[in-house]
């Protein structure tokens, strides 16, 4: 419980001390006698008194705040690394404050100075993609870092993601491997260039490495929401025949596994779908989807305890790559015929 | 951008005026001549300085800060109704700090403190159910709050929600008029004792309305969660038939429907499943999902509009019930035959 009304005088006169004594227990900042200490101790109780963080701020350069910038609560994926990143935070004493910025650049500049404003200690920051202006705030910011899924040659800032190269490999390997030869793509065209230079340069190179063409017809852009996934699949769809489909993430997936229904494509046996992410949904849909899982846990636990690492001045990797896997599920399915 | 290392002092000495000059400009607070005050912005502008918004509050005692407390940005519920918040407090020149809490007291009261700490502005508020620690918190606070979804006559503090009682009501008039006899019901335990007996008062009186039995056996707690729905759904069906079975929130309706789907039961053909709340999932799940509609967007921007009034010193309506509406679709059915 808090009771604003009551100040540092109340407690210096409940204790009997003066108030720069108390204001020295608060900030540990010179010593004190232990018995003084105690009096102060008992007096900041007795009164439910509780330090203004925010004059504290000032003076102790500290907030326990650790920032969270991401795009998109609404999409159980970033739901999911939120969760990670809260459990270290909380494990270490931060708390994290939650960002959504629909991925605006002025939204994001916005918290970005709002956090250096109220000195958090440390950002876990996700964005589609670095821009200039990103860039530009990190060069001059001093506050400590961690992206997901971002990385930039220009700034010293860790970050942490999976191998999308190999993960978007092993999904066309994998439905290649099913009997599929027309495998269509819809992936996020707002994501990190090397990501998605990664994940297009994977799909293209498993479809050659089984002698398959790259058809242009069949890869198209996609937003990360369920109304994009939906649209874009009919589109193509109508567009051109494919026995398979990979989304680069779920929510799109689940769009796509509706819209092809309703165009009267049994899914698994006329279309194999295959999302990205593993978001919690994905289990519980009908049919089930087959998805690349990204350990959204463990990467926001791991990107915060890089920012809490760097808060200790301790050394961090400039990058993690975390163990992604194929999850087989009711989707997508053999074609024995088409062998 | 913002460059941290500039500080009031550079301002003051390109503008030509003393420190103080540029403190009143930033503030507000004292006359300054209009050459002068030009003069400062022009420094400001020219160097990039923004005045530091923590020592700023400490004058200003405004943070334009809103915080949003909320129990679990994994369900997409409360993400809209954190939507419609985000506009409100953006339009106002307000910036929203989310805090999760999974619905844990300890938490809750830690992000209630850094709120007041930090010197929010205002307070948009939600939880499973009151506890006489919120209670008391908010007793003591003077932060400006608007609950969600919650209801205290001890405070004085206004909420909105929609009206569950008839929200209740209309889904299970509408059941029984799609022919269903045997309907259960699947509530979360742990909302607000008001709107929880509104909830369960309503489904008895509209099955006593038309003549049926009070079967306490269709009727058992589930969480807000995909797995709860799951689990609670085979219990009750494992122990019970029914023909019809509400629950009220949709998260847990999709883990009814892949239950019951399970179980060897066609959805709606041989149960009909309807939700409440009206999630973006619940249109694309397979089949689509009855639900009641919450108008969740505007659950947030009234409730933040509120906020935003009572930091204006305007007076607030104590109690907002906004419209909801019954969405029908693939995943209830009319029983003809059973009539």
């Amino acid at each position: 419980m808090i009771n604003i009304k009551i100040t540092i005088k109340d407690v210096a006169k409940r204790a009997g001390v003066s108030i720069s004594t108390v204001s020295r227990v608060i900030n540990d900042s010179k010593p004190v006698s232990d018995e003084a200490k105690q009096r102060v101790l008992d007096a900041i109780k007795e009164t439910g008194y509780r330090p203004n963080q925010l004059a504290r701020g000032l003076v102790l350069r500290k907030s326990n705040i650790i920032g969270m910038i991401i795009p998109d609560i609404a999409n159980p994926y970033y739901a999911a690394i939120v969760e990670g990143a809260e459990e270290i935070a909380n494990m270490y004493g931060y708390t994290l404050l939650l960002c959504n910025t629909h991925g605006e650049l002025d939204k994001e500049i916005e918290y970005l100075n709002l956090m250096a404003d109220k000195q958090a200690d440390g950002l876990v920051f996700m964005t589609g993609k670095l821009k200039s202006e990103h860039v530009d705030w990190f060069k001059n910011a001093e506050i400590k870092t961690c992206f997901i899924n971002l990385y930039s040659r220009e700034l010293d800032i860790p970050m942490v993601s999976i191998d999308n190269y190999n993960a978007v490999t092993e999904a066309i390997n994998y439905l290649i491997s099913n009997g599929h030869v027309k495998i269509g793509m819809l992936y996020a065209p707002d994501v990190d260039d090397l990501l998605q230079e990664e994940r297009l340069r994977a799909y293209k190179e498993a479809l050659k490495n089984h002698g398959h063409e790259f058809d242009e017809d069949v890869v198209s852009e996609c937003r990360f929401s369920i109304e994009s996934g939906y649209v874009k699949t009919k589109e193509l769809l109508n567009n051109k025949k494919v026995d398979a489909l990979l989304l680069t993430n779920d929510v799109a997936a689940i769009g796509a596994m509706k819209a092809a229904t309703e165009m009267g494509y049994r899914v698994p046996e006329d279309i194999s779908i295959m999302g990205f992410d593993d978001i919690s949904f994905s289990a519980y849909y009908q049919p089930s989807l087959t998805s690349i899982n990204q350990p959204t846990y463990d990467m926001g636990a791991v990107a915060t305890r890089m920012v809490i690492k760097q808060i200790a001045g301790e050394q961090v990797e400039k990058m993690i790559l975390l163990p992604h896997k194929l999850v087989e599920r009711e989707s997508t399915v053999k074609m024995s015929n088409n062998i």
